[in-house]
């Protein structure tokens, strides 16, 4: 029935001309595993890699799929029916504390980079220019040039070596590790303490380095981490709990905290609230929630405000509040540079110009990321490589090799260019006046610029992509606008390039991460102006609309390469062929209402199917063997049941004995202990475990004729991580996880079914 | 077990002491009526009213509830099977069209309504002049307030005659009427083509007859008409069928394309895109659809765009887009008024006072409604009810009554606030320098413009309140700002008034209709200044959580006073005590997979019960009389079905019959005929019907045992109509419906059950 092309997937594609680190799919039933099983991924350079990749198979990392949904067992119900009105208020008003709270630490955060970076490169400048003033008498600028690059490598090996040594999971811009977060997929460490310490010195390692880096992505990845540790409370890190949110401590609230920090992170480095709410609730939120929404705009606007206070008291003039965010590129007034109707077609060029060079860059950096994998996965390879990159920072460059193509007058800003960090080489080319820049140099700047961005995204340093690919923009498109007011006759309208260097720019980062929405708005924030909005939406949806023909966006070629079960938004379109029955997985392992603790412990043991979640079932007839749905009870409920002993027999010999509650489940949350570490005795096995009380009673269910596109839309809507499947009678045939889902692409030649890594 | 509090709402207990016009609740199990029901509200002066209100009980109006789960039956699923890939990419570029057409379309009525509005008053303005400079000289200024009264009358009639003879779902804003589509329900002919042109006309009317009024509300109204215009191809009121876009003819996508016309009048009405996707989201939307929320942004760029040309175009300066929005602010430019940190506090007490006065003009406006309904139902008397009012309009006091407060040179400015629109009014209290106004006559104005603006809304014409709101909170707001400046010795940081204006002005519109989010990034786009995001925020928080102490929001209390089964966001906090068992409808009427025609014919026919959707059950054993569930199918579907006479009995006699197809359903859609209409002879009664096909079958089920928050959080997530609840057996015991969901509302003294209006 179903035309489904049967193929492998990019990453799995990959493989095969490589190591084949993956073992193709065998059946969908198994699920990923959560905390105690094993997910062979490739082997990338944003996630930790091992010494010992010699074997072709290297399970290294454990993803763990998060559950939105709460599992409303009799504990749970009995405690929210225990809470009063008030007690509702007083958990909503936590919430707004800790929203507020995550703002201001990621505003602090940001603040303490920002002054970080400007007092290490005003360091760096110094020493440079006493150097250049002793020598340049005696001839030696060579002398300097070789500090300089000296001074960026000690700078790019201090970041690369915290990063690979360290904390290998804070490499990168950690948007593809947010983003999976969001969509409800875990990559380890994600969001810990170190982390979140590794990626600020190393982001400030590397921006002072000179690395054609930016700040945003690893402050959204630090905004991340600081909502995942304040809203818990505790730090299993530094193995101190303050006793305090400990309601918050479940999947669902973690991650409703962790947009907001994202999104605190997106304000911070903009200075744009409204982009970091769109940031979170187009990367993460699948349903629509109000009062979420407002937090998440509360903790973003409380992050601005950090920021530019406390800025604003370092910068000697307390309490001006008008320069919000990390990178601002300068307001663009409205009267001075208006667009027309007849340049809304121009912006579409460059829009598309931008989709090509961003599908471009996302495939050469994915040839890059494969060859980092086979070959660069060594820590100490890895800080060799990013110092091999760091002298070649453009800002070493200023004065010699290009003052070749630079007429005089021209030097100075082109220099400028050259030098400035990034953020302000971005803004001078939004800015500067027209005659500025030679369109040789920019052209020769454009395409050097391009390739050193593109080697940098992937190295082993904690380092974002958002400001590289808005500077090759910028310098394109400003040499655009130039070009273009050489060849027209009427100089006025095209006179000012910098609004073709702002198209440019927008086009250009569209057409490498493809976000639309939230980018817009970004950009509108942080230029401020609201005016050329509808232009910037037309360039970026271009760019999406141009780059995703070619290929995908950077950082799903990311996720993509992690093997990660992503859930895009929507079923594939062509997907009414498939059903239920055929998606599911099937047999499920089920448990009874009571429940052998052997049988328990041996499902659980069984490292070759690590379920997470099994139905519970009341058997119909002893020659049935399908049970009737009665509930549904996961991995770390029944370990956490294991733990403390809760079976039938000890209960009534110990009447004493405590009721379990929900703290007891919520204070191993969420590092349940695995299977292996927990003691069940010879005799204990014998015992029998009451699961009725700890199963979730009412698990959503689906018969089997239910359309894929239906399935999909439930999973997604709230956010599920098992679907049971039932027939007629009630009676269990199959569960759908996410894997399960996240298989189906919709690829050029129609519904392709991937073959996603498994154990 | 419960402890709910069995109360009468709002609206009953107006009726209480009323006419009575309500039936207490009966039963849980009865459903609002679709297309062939009938359904006692209370009346309203927002509502058509019948001339006959003399029987107790009136039946005027049907509410029906839209459907946004898709009926996933046989016919469905076969099409989307056939449809090709290119097929859907074809879909989605038809919608992207649709939406650019729902923007353009939108823009050009903002365009059209600001020009006439322009026009008129400057007629207006212009023959007022001439009687002036005829007869000042004879003393005869009164003969020129005379003039003035009558034309402002005249124009206000003409309004409120087309809005109550014509088409009385124009009266209002309309923006209750969209909240509940977009909720869900959809309040009659009010997304008709009469109703948008007669919004247009008087909105034009009420605004050049100088009533306390903004065109704010009946812009998203328009919006909203366009787009459920545009999106289905053909106009019912003209007959004429464009056979386009015949496959958005159902609930979910007309929804969707309506949010995006909301958004786009609002994008329109304050140039405001982010702020119209984020009121579109505010509201309506349920769940987050990122390919929606992209097509919503679109709209609402094109609609600012159309806009902006357009008026540049009438106003002789083509291309200058700078001007976004039919209502502008004017820059806050952020060096000239930036606020301190300790004057966060000062402007909380403001949103403080906003929550106040806002709760005051609500509970006004609630009585003078109730008042309204009882009294004022005639249409001649609602047409003389706005006339009397016209000439009240604080423009006509200009000149006479308020000169005795004004010193000689405050006196012109003081008059062109009272003089101007409203808008130019707010411009004014936000902008002009300090000093240009007199803190007494501020303060009259205030307080009558208040009791104005509180009378106005709700009088028979189309009028919005967001203007004349802002207008209040900035005169309070700069008296208060004034005041704050004579008490502080250092006046250079109080010296500003403006921003106290616009704090004001943020607080009282806050107060009232409470709105956070979408308010705050409207506020923000309207004046063009970011830095002032925070403080707006928190003043609009305030106002809402002071506000909501007191009583609900305007829109909200005008849409219980239509005792609209409207579904908030989550479900009461202590509500976890209910389960599906006790909130479903039980018993359940339920068809067989091949029932009689007569039966169906019966069920339907009668009008005490009035389902919508019956679940399709299959009987397990004679003695049973509850039967399995394998289906639901809805009463459109089966009225088609004995429209088209699909009888299994014919299909055998007459092999060549047409089979039904989905363009069957959809051209009946969204009007079907109600079941008298529809002949069925007796010997058809006879006849069998074959449901299979055409029922959905898999309808989203639950067990009995699932709490009320979760069975709120699947309704409303998936936008369902209906749920069918189950017992182990997957046999059908009951049918939970929006509305037994919706009567659970969270008071002062906890849960309480409130009686929504019944058959």
């Amino acid at each position: 029935m179903a035309n489904i092309t049967k193929k492998v997937s990019w990453s799995s594609r990959g493989d095969e001309s490589g190591g084949g680190e993956r073992t193709p799919l065998l059946n969908g039933s198994e699920e990923l595993s959560g905390d105690g099983g094993m997910f062979h991924i490739g082997r990338l350079s944003t996630v930790d890699l091992e010494e010992d990749m010699t074997s072709d198979e290297v399970t290294f990392s454990f993803l763990s799929i998060l559950d939105y949904d709460n599992s409303e067992n009799q504990l749970f119900l009995e405690e929210e029916r225990r809470m009063s009105f008030l007690g509702f208020k007083c958990l909503e008003i936590s919430r707004w504390v800790i929203c507020g709270l995550i703002g201001f630490l990621t505003g602090l955060i940001a603040c303490c980079i920002d002054i970080a970076v400007e007092n290490l490169a005003g360091v760096k400048y110094y020493v440079v220019k006493q150097n250049i003033e002793k020598f340049t008498e005696v001839g030696g600028l060579s002398i300097s040039l070789i500090l300089w690059a000296v001074l960026n490598s000690a700078f790019v090996m201090v970041g690369a070596v915290i990063v690979a040594f360290f904390e290998p999971g804070a490499a990168g811009s950690g948007i593809p590790q947010i983003k999976c977060y969001l969509n409800g997929v875990k990559i380890p460490r994600v969001v810990r303490l170190k982390t979140l310490v590794v990626k600020v010195c190393g982001v400030i390692c590397s921006v002072a380095g000179g690395l054609a880096v930016g700040k945003e992505g690893p402050m959204i990845h630090s905004g991340a981490v600081v909502a995942a540790g304040v809203s818990q409370g505790r730090s299993t890190s530094l193995k101190k709990d303050f006793k305090i949110f400990e309601y918050f401590r479940r999947d669902t609230e973690k991650r409703d905290f962790v947009s907001a920090g994202a999104a605190a992170g997106v304000s911070a480095a903009f200075g744009a609230p409204v982009g970091g709410v769109l940031f979170s609730l187009e990367e993460g939120a699948s349903f629509w929630n109000q009062m979420l929404t407002w937090r998440i705009f509360f903790a973003s606007m409380i992050s601005t405000f950090t920021l530019n206070f406390f800025l604003s008291i370092y910068n000697n003039k307390p309490g001006d509040l008008s320069s919000p965010g990390l990178i601002n590129f300068g307001r663009f007034e409205s009267d001075s540079v208006a667009y027309n109707l007849y340049e809304i077609p121009l912006f579409i060029v460059m829009g598309a110009a931008g989709g090509l060079l961003g599908a471009l860059f996302n495939i050469l950096n994915y040839w890059l990321t494969i060859f980092r994998i086979r070959y660069v996965h060594r820590p100490c390879l890895q800080v060799m490589e990013a110092m091999l990159v760091a002298p070649l920072g453009p800002d070493q460059s200023e004065d010699y090799p290009l003052q070749l193509f630079c007429a005089d007058g021209e030097y100075n800003s082109m220099a400028t260019a050259f030098f400035n960090t990034p953020e302000r080489s971005v803004r001078s080319l939004f800015h500067n006046p027209p005659g500025s820049y030679n369109p040789l140099t920019l052209s020769l700047f454009t395409l050097t610029y391009f390739f050193l961005a593109c080697w940098t995204y992937g190295l082993t340093v904690s380092a974002g992509v958002f400001i590289p690919s808005l500077l090759i923009g910028a310098a394109w498109g400003r040499l655009f606008g130039i070009l273009l007011a050489a060849i027209t006759p009427n100089g006025s309208v095209w006179a000012v390039p910098g609004k073709y260097a702002l198209m440019g720019a927008a086009a250009q980062l569209g057409g490498i991460v493809r976000m639309t929405l939230s980018l817009t708005v970004i950009m509108v924030e942080a230029t401020g102006n609201v005016t050329y909005g509808l232009p910037i939406m037309l360039v970026l949806l271009t760019a999406k609309i141009v780059g995703d023909y070619f290929v995908e966006g950077l950082y799903d070629i990311h996720i993509k390469l992690q093997s990660v079960p992503f859930l895009h938004l929507e079923a594939p379109a062509t997907s009414h062929w498939l059903t239920a029955r055929e998606v599911m997985g099937a047999p499920v392992t089920c448990f009874n209402r009571i429940e052998k603790v052997g049988t328990i412990v041996d499902v659980l043991s069984n490292t070759s199917t690590n379920h997470n979640g099994f139905p519970v079932v009341m058997p119909v007839a002893a020659s049935d063997n399908l049970g009737k749905i009665c509930g549904l009870i996961l991995r770390s409920q029944l370990i956490v049941l294991l733990k403390h002993k809760v079976f039938v027999e000890l209960a009534r010999s110990r009447l004493t004995q405590r009721k379990l509650q929900l703290k007891d489940f919520r204070d191993a949350y969420p590092r349940f202990p695995p299977i292996q570490s927990i003691h069940v005795s010879q005799d204990e096995r014998e015992c029998m475990m009451d699961l009725t009380e700890f199963m979730n009673p009412t698990p959503y269910t689906v018969p089997q004729e239910t359309s894929l596109p239906r399935v999909f839309k439930l999973f997604r809507a709230l956010g599920l991580r098992h679907l049971v499947v039932v027939d007629s009678e009630n009676r269990v045939v199959g569960l759908v996880t996410r894997k399960d889902l996240a298989r189906y692409h919709l690829g050029k030649h129609g519904l392709e079914e991937m073959q996603l890594a498994q154990t």
